[in-house]
């Protein structure tokens, strides 16, 4: 397979593949909609994931584990929530195979047939709901914070590696509280936590919002996002937490008993995010030439080439990287040293500018005498000679360096692709020739949302939380309005 | 629900779901066959998980994930496969669901079936051999290690918390190899991993062994195993390594150029563990009590409860505890200070000897003036009063006394429960009255094999590694035997 990527600007679509595929992140399968995620795309995933573990537990949330399968009726208890994911669903309908006689094959035994059909969980709110019933009697069992980490099943009809697969593999929180308020105050501390991580991992700015009517999960009073914007113009939604309030209490029939010994619902959140955001850190920073990684998240931080001519000073270098892989390990910096004889140095360096290395060090003859080596940063492509002493705290702080620049970068093109927009022309032309998010007024109404949608294809990402509150009139129905809000095309 | 934990004696079977269910480690759900693991099991898996990573990742393997999914007629590619795997399976055969215009529940829509079913994997060889054809081309692509942690669904008639679960957690490594040594040394080095984890981690002594054919990998050339020995005498699988020859290679078409330039088939393993392990840890160790935890695993190491009476004693109590809290936390001891006011100490001290936590130290106010703290091991129930001066030394020493002394236990009781029979009427004394391992000699065949399981529901569980070749004669038969090879009856 050539490793040479699509262009950006000549397709988009075709340059995020070529970079999952290529880069070796990820590969289709067998099944329709559903994907191999490969060793290194994995070890991102990883390194998320646990980044993401370890601030649930800070936040004193334990992990737990619930099944696969759905029994359907369960779906159909709460009413929003049915109208939501009892569509398309993998179904398990039969639990036994037999040998076919005619044809020596299998086939599915149709006296195996389930009295009640199960559905593969698209999410976990009502087996977990139905659970909690029997956990929840009192005050004292509140609140019950629990997270999974899970594959979840939705049948999709397009589908996007990473972006949008049939399955996927996700976490989902799903917590019950005592009062309103704790839910809410729980809902808003895991947003904070995705942002947190979005940022300060990720290198992704992005918008903390509410989400209108039409965007809310299925189920939930309230559902708050954040929202990223991808270089060719389109948001995407990077993580959800959900307020359910007594919703999903209701439908289970979860009740305790309160201090002053009254019964009533449990208050519910759930939130989550997916290997979706893998999706979104190839879009919000790779190039033409490949990924480009943050260096906290890329499971390769720093890799060591060497450039020899024969053994005697391919050993020299062996030793000396050798030390230096030492300092760096000594220093945690997730470092690999490529001295595989199969392959050119040139080669090499494409293979890792591909796969977003954020720091590349070439190290030959020439420099060991003169006690340098060079090194290549990927996000600005620059290349320095600098010396060996040192040389691990030296790289050290370059990463700090490039995971900040990366950052940065991101957040200029954010920041500059928030576009306000006071007539219907700019509204449509905005969206057509610069794309981002287009910050307009808008009359509050469903309706008035979909006509939006149906007229341009860009939907309301999100009311920000810091909104500043502003008297206007509707872009489409002129309308009054008292705040604007953000709408993009997204993925 | 009472904490009352029925004895071993009296029910084994209920003693040990007893324990599951009051310790909190999992429940049951409302999905036949499947559970619920609580935080506290869940947090005992990942302390497993975690060590088993680690060392899969010291041995060079990579994690990756593969679909869910697998398509019905992969199943049949390789014949010895299909007559182990297409059996119990969850068998998906539709994609959506549609309102019932009559009842207003959800029904599966009858014009989305799936044009081919698609099984929910029970074991992925076969979809991760597919994907392998397109990952393998040359020697250069090989060794391939690579290990994922995912669910598994095998439709069990009679199932048992942990041990044997309609869907379950698990890890399985695949890994493909340009030679048949090398695929047998890779089976080999997974099962001393597993050998180290059980005993080193687990506190429980394992016999490492090769499988009988009847009780070998549907597709293996020879299935490694780990066995161990639980309190009432039946032995347990707790983990197995497969050599797969050439065969999932043959029935996949993966081929690869040798460095002669000449085209091969792959060399193949496989290998798992699964949260069986939990089972099989509440059985090696636990009492009539409740659970024995070792402490490695022990996802709560030393609990700490202050008995006092009014808020002076207990805010003094919470100082001082606060200071030695920070001592344990420092030597990367898991502790908990359980403060709680609804609850009193002699309900936490049975609290938590119900869930197995290796160290318990109560503190009181006379405590306090003494400078000392009464320390209660879970393993012997013994009590010390010590000093508070360098208490997070004493007890990180305990901890690894503690965790000998299970260990030791376990294997006192296990070699004392390998007995040698050498005629048909001790094999079956020894089987109904002691239990336990029988040593025997056993003519080689599937069918006598077979005979004995019919007779007395015991199965070969291994022939040990390390196993003395010695004349003798079968059990049963009285055919010629070059060794012996250990029965049992089994979980």
């Amino acid at each position: 397979m050539s490793k040479e990527i699509t262009s950006r600007e000549k397709d988009y679509s075709q340059w995020y593949n070529d970079i999952i595929l290529k880069a070796g992140l990820a590969d289709y399968s067998a099944v329709r909609g559903c994907m191999v995620v490969k060793p290194y795309g994995f070890a991102l995933w990883e390194n998320m994931r646990d980044q993401l573990d370890k601030r649930f537990k800070e936040t004193g949330h334990q992990n737990a584990y619930f099944p696969l399968f759905i029994p359907k009726s369960f779906l159909s208890r709460e009413a929003a929530h049915v109208e939501g994911f009892a569509k398309e669903c993998a179904v398990v309908t039969h639990y036994r195979l037999m040998k076919d006689q005619d044809s020596g094959g299998i086939i599915v035994d149709p006296d195996a047939k389930l009295e009640e059909e199960l559905i593969v969980r698209p999410t976990s709110e009502t087996i977990i709901w139905n659970t909690y019933k029997t956990w929840i009697q009192s005050y004292r069992d509140l609140p019950l914070l629990v997270n999974q980490w899970s594959n979840v099943v939705r049948w999709e009809m397009r589908t996007r590696l990473f972006l949008r697969t049939t399955e996927f593999l996700w976490q989902e929180g799903h917590t019950a509280h005592a009062t309103s308020q704790e839910a809410i105050d729980e809902t808003i501390q895991i947003l904070n936590v995705y942002a947190e991580f979005a940022e300060d991992w990720m290198a992704m700015p992005v918008i903390k919002g509410v989400k209108s009517i039409n965007e809310r999960f299925a189920g939930a009073v309230d559902t708050y996002c954040i929202e990223a914007l991808m270089q060719d113009g389109k948001a995407l939604q990077a993580g959800t937490s959900h307020f359910l309030g007594q919703n999903f209490a209701k439908a289970f029939e979860v009740q305790f008993t309160d201090r002053e010994n009254k019964l009533d619902y449990v208050w519910a959140t759930s939130w989550g995010v997916s290997w979706r955001l893998i999706g979104a850190l190839v879009m919000a920073h790779s190039d033409d030439d490949g990924l480009v990684l943050p260096p906290k998240l890329a499971p390769i931080q720093v890799v060591i080439i060497p450039i020899y001519k024969g053994d005697e000073q391919k050993q020299m270098i062996d030793e000396k990287v050798k030390l230096l892989m030492e300092d760096f390990k000594a220093l945690g910096i997730r470092v690999k040293y490529d001295s595989d004889e199969n392959s050119r140095p040139g080669w090499k360096f494409a293979e890792y500018e591909l796969k977003g290395v954020p720091v590349r060090i070439a190290l030959g003859e020439r420099d060991m005498k003169n006690n340098v080596v060079e090194i290549a940063r990927r996000d600005t492509k620059e290349k320095i000679s600098i010396s060996m002493d040192g040389l691990a705290n030296t790289v050290a702080v370059l990463l700090n360096e490039i995971q900040q620049n990366i950052y940065d970068k991101a957040k200029v093109y954010r920041d500059s692709n928030i576009t306000k927009a006071d007539t219907w022309k700019d509204f449509e032309s905005f969206l057509d020739n610069k794309g981002g998010f287009i910050s307009a007024h808008w009359d509050g109404t469903a309706e008035t949302e979909n006509k939006i949608k149906d007229l341009t294809k860009a939907t309301i990402r999100c009311i920000p939380l810091n909104n500043i509150k502003e008297e206007g009139s509707c872009i489409l129905t002129g309308k009054p309005s008292s705040e604007r809000v953000l709408f993009a095309r997204a993925y």
